[in-house]
């Protein structure tokens, strides 16, 4: 891997990040394929919607269609016929999340499978086995991700737990052309994230992720968090917040200098009729678009919005109509793969302040 | 609406229909958008497929977004943003296959709405200013669909009762830029399709359906019903044979004179795992099919089968993945468009039997 730098507006950059499936210009937003797919969007639709990565997980994948599969077909590009950079997210936030009846140790953790209910166990070393048999560009390590109200006693000891195996990914993972990334946690705790982002970043990662955030509270505490541990993190490295796909935190985050963001929200919001428009969501089954003849966001250039009405897609939808759904979603990640490119462009410009303080007051302008 | 008739090789013929919106080479398949809109398949994707026209239907249009806003927006084309030829079913075989408490008299159909229980009411008539306002290239008159397993007198009874309907449909019908076909009927009796036929094809429509067919019935069946009428039918007209998408039973059609057919089947099978191939039907789910790398129909030169593997869709498909069903739906499609063109490359060679032959052939082949 090679990360470039570039532009630079204050702590916000610009850079490019060479993988070996392609090159993934930075701030980059990862429309989220679970399962080796977009939903909703087709390979071409995803790399038409302006995106140059996508997100896929760890832990679906060895569940469905598991490690054999993927070794038979040489990993997930083959498997999947996609040539395009692929990041995997280990599966942590999965299982502590998804999991019922979820044990964890210092050695690793056990879980149930959703499928079956047979027990599996994942370690910092199986998730980087089932990393590699992926093939994907970038793996992430398997990290503690705690349920949001932890006090400071299980936080610490999950951060202590989160660094002990970070340094065990880092052991086993020996695939040369894979690029391993770390994950700060550290609750809501500035001190702990700053413990962890010390700890994590000290190791010989490709690039450091911030985990644990944008889980449900507000977004005053994730910017608290995000200050607490961007400055801490490497200058020559790509600093990656995980899940989040909200235009005005993505804008705060990139203004604090993070690099890559994905989200499940452009595809999720877009099967329900969820809209990302200039003046910000919409939900295009509301009754007041059944004649609207105006694009999704009349500002957005994309190709759904320059050719299919408001009262056409609200048809489709309210009709539950997938086709609708194909419209909404393909309109929803260029909104975000966009907000990335203007983000570049006034970045390289020197103008990103200005950029940000006109986007997020259009879409506040809105809500009052 | 100009047709004209090319190669003939037998019963068999090519042709060219000029309508408002585009040129439809016939034999022709067109893939159902009941409301306005093909599922899993957006409009690029219809097109690329390889359609050149699709089907909706009056009797959900009318419902769901309704004449108001269909009005609004200067009919289907506009509303959809959808510039391709379009026919309309009249809806008939919906009211009577779909709707609870239906009621027929010789002046028209009450039926009750499947959204909200609302009675409405069908005349001849009034299903023309319903097309009207849709503006579809192609209208299709109110007829009665019997359900299968009607005997003699109530099918006479329903054959004059079409018949009336079509002459008041004629006589109610005004657009000049819209074509509007008339429907024969006449159950499984071969004197009452014929009886149908004549005084159907003895009103200037500008071509005729063939309705009330492939409801269940066996194939022999269905063709027999073909031979009854097919040759009763000018031959200056296209004749559409309604709700067909078996491709044996669509080779049966095209020997006897079909040009045009449409049926819900590649979309439906697709969103299911049901996939056509050159040596029969397949259900992707199978897991006979976890590893292997062929394409859906190794014999098929889509772009689906010419990128992915029958084992990556089986997975997508099996997890429920949208996008697995967008690219099964694709090939059905392509499935069926293709096997047109090379019916109408067959029938220009002169090669049409042989054609015939051959894919059946296979198909039958693989059964055993």
């Amino acid at each position: 891997m090679r990360f470039e730098t570039s532009g630079r507006n204050g702590y916000a950059r610009t850079g490019k990040l060479t993988l070996a499936h392609g090159i993934v210009e930075t701030p980059a937003f990862m429309p989220v394929g679970t399962n080796g797919a977009v939903k909703m969007c087709g390979h071409e639709c995803v790399k038409d919607a302006g995106a140059q990565i996508v997100l896929s997980n760890a832990f679906h994948l060895y569940l469905k269609p598991g490690l054999d599969v993927l070794r038979e077909f040489g990993g997930i590009h083959n498997f999947a016929s996609w040539d395009i950079p692929i990041l995997t997210d280990s599966g942590g936030f999965q299982i502590f999340s998804l999991s019922k009846n979820m044990r964890v140790d210092d050695e690793g953790v056990d879980f149930k499978s959703p499928f079956d209910g047979a027990v599996h166990r994942f370690t910092p070393e199986k998730v980087m086995e089932i990393q590699e048999a992926i093939g994907s560009d970038i793996a992430m390590v398997l990290d503690e991700c705690l349920a949001p109200g932890n006090d400071l006693e299980s936080t610490k000891k999950s951060v202590k737990r989160t660094t002990q195996w970070a340094n065990r990914a880092l052991e086993s993972h020996k695939r040369k052309d894979q690029n391993l990334f770390g994950i700060i946690q550290g609750g809501f705790f500035e001190d702990l994230r700053r413990k962890s982002a010390i700890e994590i970043t000290s190791m010989p990662f490709d690039g450091f992720g911030i985990g644990g955030l944008s889980v449900g509270e507000d977004i005053d505490t994730t910017i608290k968090m995000l200050d607490a541990v961007l400055p801490l993190m490497p200058e020559d490295k790509p600093k990656y917040l995980m899940g989040v796909g909200d235009p005005v935190l993505m804008l705060e985050a990139i203004e604090r200098g993070v690099d890559m963001m994905d989200c499940v929200l452009p595809t999720r919001m877009g099967r329900h009729g969820g809209i990302f428009t200039s003046m910000g969501r919409i939900n295009i089954r509301a009754s007041v678009y059944e004649k609207d003849p105006s694009g999704l966001d009349p500002e957005c250039d994309c190709k759904v919005c320059q050719t299919y009405s408001r009262g056409y897609i609200h048809h489709l939808i309210k009709r539950g109509e997938s086709t609708g759904m194909i419209f909404a979603t393909y309109h929803n990640i260029y909104f975000l793969t966009n907000l990335m490119k203007q983000s570049r462009d006034a970045i390289m410009k020197g103008e990103f302040d200005e950029f940000k303080k006109f986007v997020i007051g259009k879409i506040n302008d809105k809500k009052r």
